[in-house]
């Protein structure tokens, strides 16, 4: 794209509120990384922060008309690089979109996107419901960016992701058209589903200004379960053994170097010599409560486990939660990481980590595990050694690899973070070039001019 | 398109085996229609009862070569007419693709498309698991069906739509592309989710030919709840506080012509006075069951219901859920009808219900009701006066009216059944334009030529 005039930009300054389009570097600056910490990300060209839909649809018609790039944010919390500023390029920032309404007779809330998750639970809650998904990172992203990304968490296991709460979506095209789609009502076929093409789209097919999702009653009080393991093999054993008889609310894993990457960040009496850690929650209801986590106990110890504990304490509960949710951070102290997402059928967890484990051996790296292993989706976190002159190269070579072994056994190579910048060359290799192309199409009949978050995904 | 060379046809003969390409009029008569009885609809030129995807691959590839366009078809039964004959096309059956792989380790089954909904649930079970969609034709409608439709059904109100089980699918283009999409695995958001997209799109943008499915384990045995009203406003609003309160498993409405013709037709001793009659279950495990039996009870009476039946005993249960099924069939021995499939959020059921009987009124018509009330999705029926000269004319009318007021309190035209043949042009009332041009855009790109299912959905 040819470069722009300095008029062109001051013509969308003009086009919107006093204060929407930021334009000097050091406000810039706070858009140019997002979780992923990509080196290679750049300054942006200006970042708009749209107070509202037609603040994106001005947005996206000045950007059509001049052919600029558009790259969508939320709270930049992504790991995949898909928020990461591009010099020359707009970042439409929805951090300031923040509306929200709740429905209780229907049980829906109309969201827009700068909300973060917590935000949405919070106000939900107060009318006794609950939206389920539960990304670790609940307190610091955007519902905006769930949606975008198709966000995972702790209990999709039992809930479902992202994608399974949306009824109702408002999503501005590059060409700054608004698409209404779905509503309020929970069934409805008319026309082609274009609503979950969006979820998940990383902001490459138009951008989400408002959402109408789908809530439940309140969660029931869960039990809680922790159980160490000899080895990451027999945790994994565990997990496919509970798969099979029991439903859990949640089953997270952390391997021996994540145990010891929480204890040192925030110490609280993890085992620290345990191969494996499991988490698990039941919130069945009642006397199901009681029978669940008997069942799970028994998975646990036909499965080898060291030691199980299980507690009805909702509070005590939570902390095992919060070390859970802490690993990804205490681990990023160590210097820095690459972080994967690779998934695989539950019953071939044992042959992804074992897979993993290999990966770590060949090319001398350490590669610590937490997984939200009852849905089969792990995060091996490949640490970079930068004392050794080779550090970088062999953690890409292996940052290569792992999506290589879950791909080899049908598996994914991005279970809920996504393609974004980092993973965008190893897609192909999980796609095929039928289904890239049909990817292709899809995008080109969307966004023909190719403006919205280039680069990202495809 | 321009017409076909009898050359042409016996090449696709020959290229597939003996008696998989049906060219008889006697034979191709039982491709004529669908369960929409359209009487517009026409004797295929042929049709193609493929027996693996291969056989689509090359159907398709001719399709293509020679600007043939191709209607899908699986077992027939839908109510839209998106599978009825065109003239100077073929109709490509899936009838014949019957493989079932049941994978009891990952909780999923691969099958192809030609199985009934009913012999994959049999399959299953035999694994102590459980395909919940369950639509009304359960017995006769096959999978690949219930896909392209995103069929709903009785327990969809707890346990959600066809789409919310698929993992997997594999699709023939237009042009004979074979695209595998997902797999196993639960969580996957490598490229844009283009699954999604395939299913309820009424054979317009693919042909699928095999898909993954997820299972849950069995389900617990059910009570059944009956209870009868005086009014379908009544009934209706007690919809409305179940869905405040309660999660069943089913919650069912049958209005008095309903009721009646159940009667007529497999007398099993319903009230025939009562203004409509609800039909709930509740599976909730353990005690849970008895407490939420009791909390649709109380719903119900405080919606002023006249008499409120309940039973543990599951074969009793299954003998009221067979007179919900028989609605439709019954309704139908009376004479020509129109069956409509509008739906909105739960707590405008009332008003959905009362706006239909305005509609009914209005056009000197009768519209009884059978719903799937629990999710708000409504199946008035228009019975066709055949005395009255202007009996068609004033069904026509009505049928258009019924879907204007579900579209004007923001609800859909069509919950379940689809848009096919017979309500496209109703289609851009509920989209917009914009909507309408974003559908069309995504089908020009998978299927530029515009050959399959020409005239069903847009
Ligand atoms: C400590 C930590 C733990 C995490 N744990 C999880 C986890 O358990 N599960 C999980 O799924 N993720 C997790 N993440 C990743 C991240 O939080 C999620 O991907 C989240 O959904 C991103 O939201 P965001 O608002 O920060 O989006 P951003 O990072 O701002 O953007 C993410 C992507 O979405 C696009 N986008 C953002 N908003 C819009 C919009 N309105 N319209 C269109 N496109 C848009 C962007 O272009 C980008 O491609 C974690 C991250 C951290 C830092
Ligand atoms: C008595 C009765 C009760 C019913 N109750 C319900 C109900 O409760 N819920 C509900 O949702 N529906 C219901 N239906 C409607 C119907 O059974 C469903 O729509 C069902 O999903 C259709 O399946 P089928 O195999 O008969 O499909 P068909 O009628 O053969 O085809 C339906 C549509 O799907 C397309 N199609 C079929 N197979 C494929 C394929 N392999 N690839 C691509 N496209 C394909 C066709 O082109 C057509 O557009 C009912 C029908 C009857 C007769």
């Amino acid at each position: 794209m040819s470069p722009l005039s300095p008029e062109a930009l001051e013509r969308l300054v003009a086009a919107l509120p006093e204060g929407v389009v930021a334009t000097r570097a050091e406000t810039l600056e706070k858009y140019r990384h997002d979780g992923a910490n990509d080196p290679t990300a750049q300054l942006p060209l200006a970042c708009v922060r749209a107070e509202s839909t037609d603040h994106v649809v001005t947005t996206m018609r000045w950007a059509t008309e001049h052919r600029v790039a558009v790259v969508p944010r939320g709270a930049g919390t992504g790991l995949s690089g898909g928020a990461s500023g591009q010099s020359g390029a707009i970042t439409l920032s929805t951090e300031r979109m923040r509306a929200v309404e709740v429905d209780p007779a229907s049980r829906t809330v109309v969201v827009q996107p700068g909300l973060l998750n917590a935000e949405v639970k919070a106000a939900v809650a107060e009318h006794g419901l609950w939206y389920p998904p539960d990304p670790s990172s609940v307190q610091i992203c955007s519902i905006g960016g769930n949606l975008a990304t198709n966000a995972g968490g702790l209990c999709c296991v039992k809930y479902g992701v992202t994608a399974d709460y949306v009824l109702g979506l408002e999503v501005v095209l590059a060409d700054g058209t608004v698409l209404r789609l779905g509503g309020r009502h929970v069934k409805d076929v008319a026309g082609l589903s274009l609503m979950p093409l969006f979820v998940g789209s990383e902001g490459t097919l138009g951008i989400i200004t408002s959402a109408t999702l789908r809530l439940v009653p309140a969660q029931r009080p869960a039990a809680t379960l922790v159980a160490t393991f000899p080895t990451v093999a027999a945790a994994a054993d565990a997990v496919v053994r509970v798969g099979r008889d029991v439903q859990p609310s949640m089953l997270e894993l952390l391997d021996q170097a994540a145990i010891n990457a929480v204890e040192d960040y925030a110490p609280m009496g993890l085992d620290r010599d345990a191969g494996a850690l499991l988490l698990a929650q039941s919130d069945a209801p009642g006397a199901a409560r009681a029978a669940e986590v008997e069942l799970v106990e028994r998975a646990f110890e036909a499965a080898g486990a060291l030691e199980v504990f299980s507690t009805d304490d909702v509070d005590e509960g939570e902390l095992f939660i919060q070390a859970r949710r802490l690993a990804l951070p205490a681990l990023e102290q160590r210097g820095r990481v690459l972080l994967e997402d690779v998934g695989a059928a539950v019953p071939l967890l044992p042959d992804l980590l074992a897979r993993i484990e290999a990966v770590a051996a060949r090319h001398g790296v350490a590669i610590p595990v937490v997984a939200h292993a009852g849905d089969g989706n792990t995060h091996p976190i490949i640490v970079v050694d930068t004392d050794d002159p080779d550090g970088e190269a062999k953690a890409q070579a292996a940052f290569v690899d792992v999506m290589a072994a879950a791909v080899e056994i049908g598996g994914t190579i991005t279970g809920e973070h996504g393609i974004g910048r980092l993973k965008r060359d190893a897609l192909p290799t999980q796609l095929g070039p039928e289904v890239m192309t049909a990817n292709r199409r899809v995008k080109d009949a969307l966004d023909p001019l190719g403006l919205l978050n280039p680069g990202v995904l495809l």
